[in-house]
This record gives C-alpha cells, structure tokens and sequence, in this order.
C-alpha cells in the first residue's frame, strides 16, 4: 500500500492490519495532561506547547498498536498560537512516522482561492492524510478539497450530523421538496465522493462526519451515502456504544471509523481507571481503553483480515 | 471609546472618527506582494513569512487613514504553517497598535469545548476584536463566542449567505415550514445578537456574513437581522459596486462595513493602476483605491460625524 493510492484504499488496508476501527482523537488540555508532561511548562505558551508534543508523541507510541488512524483536534493546538501550530504539525509528522493515517479535525471551509489555500495548508504532501471540512459554503468551496482527493490521494469529511444537542437546529431542517438540509449535504458528499478514487470495496475518499448519539440516523445516512467513509463521533459515556456505530460499517465491516478522545487519552483520570493506573500509569490506562474499544466495535463488524 | 466597551460601539465610533465604512481584507499571496518584499526571501515558509508581516505592517500604515477595519484572512497564513500564524499574530497586533479594529476571517466552527477553544484561541484579550464563524453545527455550538461577545467586548459575523456561485446550494433550500436555511440562520444571528452588548444606535456584537452580488438579498437579510453588523463581501470587479451595498446600511450610516481585498491591496497590478503606480509605487495605488472606495460607500449612506 503506497501513498499514491486513494485514501480509503490506505486507511482500509491500516484498518485491516490492526484489525480497529478505532479513531483516536488528540485533544490536548494542557490541565488533563499526564503531570510528568506538565511539570515546570507552565509559564508560556511556547512550554506548554512542548507538553502537548511530548505528550503526543508518547501517546502515539502507545496507542500505534490499537488504532490505525489518530485525530488531532486543531482548535487545542491554536489556542496556543504560533507554537501550538508548531506542535500540531510535529505531532501530525510524528503519526505518519509511526505508520499511523492522521485525520486533522479543523472543519475548514471558505470560498474560491481561500478555500484553495486551506486546502493547500491542510492536506499537503507530507501532512494529513485528511481533514474535516464544513460544507455550508456550498457544493463548490469543496472543489479544491476534492482535488486533492482526486490527484493527492487524500481524503475529506464533510459535517453531515454532529452529535451535539443544537445539531438539529441547521442540519435536521425540513426541506420543501423533501428531506432534511443534511440530506441534501449527505447527497453532495456521495456525488463528489464519485469524483474521487475508491478502494477494492469500492470505499471512495470523500467522506462524512457523523455523530454516534443517533443510530437510527446513522443508518439512514450510511444508505445515503454507499460509499463515503464516515467518522463517527462521540462513542463512549455521553454518546453512543460499539451496538449504536454498527449501522456505520458496511458489510465488508469497513467504511467507518469511530472517534474516542478523552475516552481514551485521558480516562486514567476517572472512574475505575483512576484507581488502576492514575497519572503515573497513564500509558496503561490507554492501552486498556483503546484495546477495549478496539475489541468492542469488532463485534458490531465484520472484521477482515489483512 | 475603551476597550471595555461592546464591539458595535468601538466598530462604529472608528467608522465615525474615518468617516468611512472600508474594510480592508488582507490575504497576503506571496506571489502577489511588492518586489521588495519578497525579493530574497523564497527559500523557506519562515522567510516568506516574514515577507506577509512586513508587508501587512507598511499596508497598514497607508490604509489606517482610510479603514477603521482590517480583515486578516487566516487561511493565506496558514499555509505557511507555523511561522504562517506567527506572522497573523503580528499583523493582528500591528493592526491594534495602529487603532485599527480587527476581524479574524477564520470561519471558524465546531461543537462543546472544541468551540470553547476556538473562542479562546480567536478572540482573546488583545487579539483579534471579531471573528467569523460558521453556524452549521448548530446555534449552541456559538455559545462560547456570543460570551466573549457578551463579556469580553468581541464580535462575530456568523456566516449567512456568501457570494460565490454555490452558495445556494445549503444556503438557499427552501424550508418546509416557509422562508430559507439562511433565513433559520439569520433568525439565531439576531436572537444571539440580544444577549450582547448594544451601541447607542441599538447595534449589537453577533453581526452577519452577506454578499454584495445579490441586493435583493441583502435588503432581505437586512430586514431580518435589524440590530446585526454586516460584513459585506466582494465589492467590486467581480462583486457589486457601492450601490449595491446601500440596503445593508441602517439609516443612521451605520451597522455594516464592506470588505475590498485585493481590489485594493494588489490594485497596482491591474489596469490603470498597473500604468500609473505599478510595483513601486504600490502605496500609491492602495491610498487611491481605498480613498475611492471610502467616497464611494459614503455616497450610499448617511455619514454621522464624529
């Protein structure tokens, strides 16, 4: 599997070799951070960034086994300004040398040359393998996205239907001549999706955020977009288990992704975990969520080999 | 006029004080800029960078006169990663320096403490005094950037109807139970708008993205978000002209401005002003186009003074 082949065909082929379709999201709260992190980096922005790379890359080193893509969550990384950007570009470096696919969480959009730009910042060669994109802008600020799909061999998200309450309030709108405004987004992303190169399953590179807290939803939108990767969102305590993310899999077990973040990075704060590992074993509180998650959605899919 | 003081008032007291409704849009394109400033500096994104800070720092300088507000767009900086985002910070802060109000072009949007962060990252004391953002994930998921608008003195332009060619795509499906998606989105811009802090003319901080290419529209939008700053875009080659901005205006004069980037920013590389400024004398070019279009948008609206 090269770099020159399409996106789903590279994420399909990490998914299968690490048996998972686990996504783990990187959201670096500079105050959840394991303290060996923390210690002495308080003081500017530019410690404090070098906490979320060091953190990163252990994490990363833990985690490789257990998921074969990570999300880093830009909107964490920005808030340190110029150094968070720098930490999040090491960060995003350090997956692809642990042979981990990256997917950016920046939901991105703009119009003509702007979009043009983000494109070019986000999905260049050598940095993520694909970024999260909102389409309100309309059908062609995607256009250069899509390109690089098409001749980078990336792959987009488009926000189809977030998990969270006021969701509803744009996207589950009614529309005149039928459906809900996120049928019409979930139908622009299976028309670009054509444009784009598909995998043996016939997976394409253009695919849809979706949220885990509505299965039924969940399988109305797998329907309507056949051949789209989804990444699924917010699995785990407040949001959906391995049962509600079975809709998302197609019958070959892959076309879906299912993101966990706090779930995992930082669940050796709480519960049961904080009584086992605690910050000092942060690593092994990690290691039993992932493999737990991982376990937990393969017996909601069909699970190839690689 | 302090800091303290909601957003409307400080925009519209600079608007007064310039006798101007001028935004100017700053999208540095390297290609784009002034032989001397990127002559010798190709080699790296640092070095371009520092290219896009120079430049943002003596346009400045020559729009101050004639813009009460500059709109960084973030997408041009942040393709130079990094060293990209510190220069945006030092052209925000440049900015301030020189009096001028600050909106961020980011078009940021995303859910829960994801949009917290961004909140934080975008419109922290001493950045940026506006934001655009993009309402999709729904009227909670702006939340946090109606507080700083509320707490903190800052102000957003959610993103309503845009000017490309696609932009009814979403934008302008027609709803079961009557009017459009933008209309729905128009409908949280004013509820959100008050809860903000108001000018003396009943301004509030959550203001609204429209395009200057459809009138019709804009007197519409107008109409339906009566307290809510206005950014209008793409006025004039490819957009409208000064008289098609004249609906967004309230009639006091106030309550919009209207954004020109590289229709004043690289006019000295287009037509007459190729001939009679060219590259050396670029500043030239920018004072006159800014002048233009200053004297152009006081004609379609009432100038209160000072």
């Amino acid at each position: 599997m090269s770099a020159s082949d399409g996106y789903a065909a590279r994420l399909h082929a990490a998914c299968a070799e690490k048996r998972s379709a686990v996504c783990v999201g990187i959201d670096p709260r500079f105050e959840m951070l394991p303290t060996e992190f923390t210690s002495g980096r308080t003081d500017s922005n530019a410690s404090r960034a070098e906490a979320f790379e060091l953190w990163a890359r252990e994490l990363l080193d833990v985690i490789a086994p257990f998921a074969p893509v990570v999300k880093p969550q830009s909107a964490f990384f920005e808030m340190l300004g110029a150094p968070g950007v720098a930490a999040l570009e090491k960060t995003i470096a350090a997956a692809r040398e642990r042979g981990l696919l990256v997917i950016l969480d920046a939901k991105r959009g703009d119009i003509g040359s702007t979009a043009d730009a983000y494109a070019k910042a986000h999905l260049a060669d050598g940095g993520a393998d694909a970024l999260t994109v909102n389409a309100y802008l309309g059908r062609d600020t995607l256009a250069p996205f899509v390109e690089r799909c098409r001749d980078g061999g990336k792959g987009i998200y488009v926000l189809v239907k977030t998990s969270n309450p006021g969701s509803a309030d744009f996207q589950d709108v009614a529309v005149a001549d039928g459906g809900l405004v996120r049928d019409r987004v979930a139908g622009a992303v299976a028309a670009l999706g054509a444009e784009t190169p598909c995998d043996a399953g016939d997976w394409c590179a253009v695919g849809a955020v979706v949220g885990a807290t509505y299965p039924a939803e969940l399988a109305e939108l797998r329907a309507k977009m056949p051949h789209a990767p989804l990444l699924i969102q917010r699995y785990g305590a407040q949001g959906g288990g391995a049962e509600d993310c079975r809709a998302g899999f197609g019958d070959d077990g892959l076309g879906a992704v299912v993101n966990s973040s706090r779930g995992i990075t930082f669940a050796f704060q709480k519960g049961d975990h904080a009584e086992r590992f605690g910050d000092a074993d942060w690593r092994g509180s990690v290691e039993e969520a992932a493999s737990t998650m991982r376990d937990a959605l393969n017996t909601v899919r069909a699970c190839p080999e690689a």
